[in-house]
C-alpha cells in the first residue's frame, strides 16, 4: 500500500487533541473522516480553489462513497499527517486516495478511498465539476493513469 | 439492497438534529457513523450487554474497517432509522450491515459494512469476543449464513 | 439550585454513547451543549414550531451567550434527562435555564443559562421572535415571573 | 475588551471546516469550546507540558465552569486566532479569558472565561495542581495580578 510517487500527493499535519478521543482512550473512528476531509479541502486550497466561493456560486461537494481501513489507533497528542491523493475523476466525481501516517515513526494508521460528488447547492443534485477544479485535476492526470491501475487495493480486500 | 427477512435486523430511531448539520445543508458525512455506532450499542444493549461494563473487564470494541455509500443525505428535522445487523463473525471480529432509512418514506439514505473488532482496553491487542457476545451472535447464525452469501455487496460496487 | 414547579419545565431524555466521551473517561464537556440544544429543540418541536420550516423562512436561532457549571461529569451508558426552561423573553431573545440530571439517581451533572437569538438566515442580523414562538413564551410567562427573581443565580456565583 | 498587555496571551491559528459548520451557514456554537480547548492545551504544551503525560501519573484536567459570550459568527473558511490567557489560580484550578478573533480583520467573534479544574483521572476527584503547571502560572503572575480587577468583567454583563 505504499506509495513510491510523492509527486501527487498532499500532506497535512493534524494533531490529536482530547476531542478527538473517546473513553477507549484513542482516536474516535469517525473522526478520522474528518481529518481527511481537513486534508481534502486544504488540498484544493493550495491550489486555489475555496470552499465558501464555491458555495456562493451554488456548488457543493458531498462525499458519494468511502471506505476506510483502520490499522493502528492515534491517540492524545499524536501529530499525524493525513494525505489526500486525486486518483481519477469523471464529470461528477473526484476519487481520493488517503492516508493516515503517524509523524513520529511514519507509520500508516488509517487508509481510506474516498469518492466526492459535485452538486448543486440549491437542489442537490449532481452538476459538472467546475473548471478550475477540472484543471487542476487534469494537471495530475499523469499520476492518475498510474494510479488507477491500483485504486481498488483497498475496496476490494 | 433491500432485504426481505426483517428478522435479525434491529431498528434504532434518531432524530436529525442542528449539530449532525453541516453549511451545506445536510448531515455532515461523518455523523452517520455516529448514527450506525448507536444503533450498534443499542442492539448489543438490548441483548442485555452493556458497553461500560466491557470496559470495566479490560474489553473495548473497535471500528476496524468500513464502507458506506451515500445515497440521498439526511437534513434537519428528519426522522431516521438506523439499522444493525450483524452477517458474520470470527474469533475476534463481527461484521455489521446497516442502513439508514428515512422515516417518512422509508428511503435508504446511506449503507454501510462496518467490521468491529474485540480488543483489550489496556494494550489494544486484538482479543477474543466475550461469551455473551458470542452467544448473541449465534443466535443469528441462520440468518448469518444466509447473509453471508451477499454481504459483499456494497464494497464490491 | 433546583426548582419545586415542574410544570413549565420540559424534559428529554438522552442516552450517553461513545462518541460523547474523551480520553478523561467522561463526556467531553463541549458535548452538554449538543445535549441541551436538543432539549430546547424538542421543547419547540412538542409545541409544534419546526426549525426547518424556520429556516425555510429566513428564520434561524443562533446562542448569544451562555454560561455552563459542571459539577458531576456524566460517562459512557449514562442515561441523563435534560431540562429546558424557558425564563424570560425578548423582542428577539430567550432565556433559557437547563439542568442535566442523571436518570439512576437524580443527580444534577450540569446547569447553564442560555441566551438564544432569531436572526435572518441570509443577513444575520437581528430579527423579531416569530409569532407562534412568541405565543410559546407567553403561555409560560407566569412562571417567567416567579423564575426572573433568580435567573441570575448560575452566572454570578 | 481589547487587551493593551500582549505579555501573557497565548494565541493560535485555527481554521474553519465545514466540519465545524451547521444548516444555519455558521459555526456551530458548541465548536468554540473545542477550539478554545485546543489554545489551552498548546499553551500548555508551548510550556512544555503534555496533556499525555499527565493522563499517565494519573493527572486529567476538567471544565468545571464556563461563561461565553457570541457576539459575531465564524464561517466556512475563516481564518481565526484563538487566545488563551491564564488570569487566576487556586489549589486545584485555574481561570482562563479566551477570545476567538478573525485573522482577516482583527474583530472578536466569541469570548470566554472558563475554570478548568485538576483531577485524578481514576477517581475523578480534585487534586493538587501538579508542580509543572504551578510553575507555569506563577510565571504569568504578574499579569495575574493585574487581571484579577477585571476577570468578571463578561460573567457579570
Amino acid at each position: 500500500m505504499s506509495d513510491s510517487q510523492a509527486s501527487a500527493k498532499f500532506e497535512w499535519p493534524i494533531r490529536v487533541y482530547i476531542e478527538d478521543t473517546d473513553a477507549g482512550g484513542i482516536v474516535y473512528h469517525a473522526r478520522y473522516l474528518h481529518f481527511m476531509e481537513r486534508a481534502r479541502t486544504e488540498w484544493v486550497r493550495s491550489c486555489g480553489v475555496g470552499l465558501r466561493a464555491g458555495l456562493a456560486e451554488n456548488i457543493s461537494y458531498v462525499v458519494q462513497r468511502l471506505s476506510v481501513h483502520y490499522a493502528v489507533p492515534a491517540v492524545l497528542d499524536d501529530e499525524i499527517s493525513v494525505t489526500a491523493e486525486p486518483v481519477a475523476f469523471g464529470r461528477v466525481w473526484m476519487d481520493f486516495r488517503q492516508q493516515v501516517v503517524r509523524a513520529r515513526d511514519g507509520k500508516t494508521l488509517c487508509e481510506a478511498n474516498v469518492r466526492v460528488a459535485c452538486i448543486a447547492l440549491d437542489s442537490g443534485r449532481p452538476r459538472r465539476l467546475p473548471e478550475n477544479m477540472r484543471e487542476l485535476l487534469a494537471l495530475h492526470s499523469q499520476h492518475l493513469q498510474k494510479d488507477n491501475q491500483t485504486k481498488h487495493e483497498i475496496t476490494q480486500e
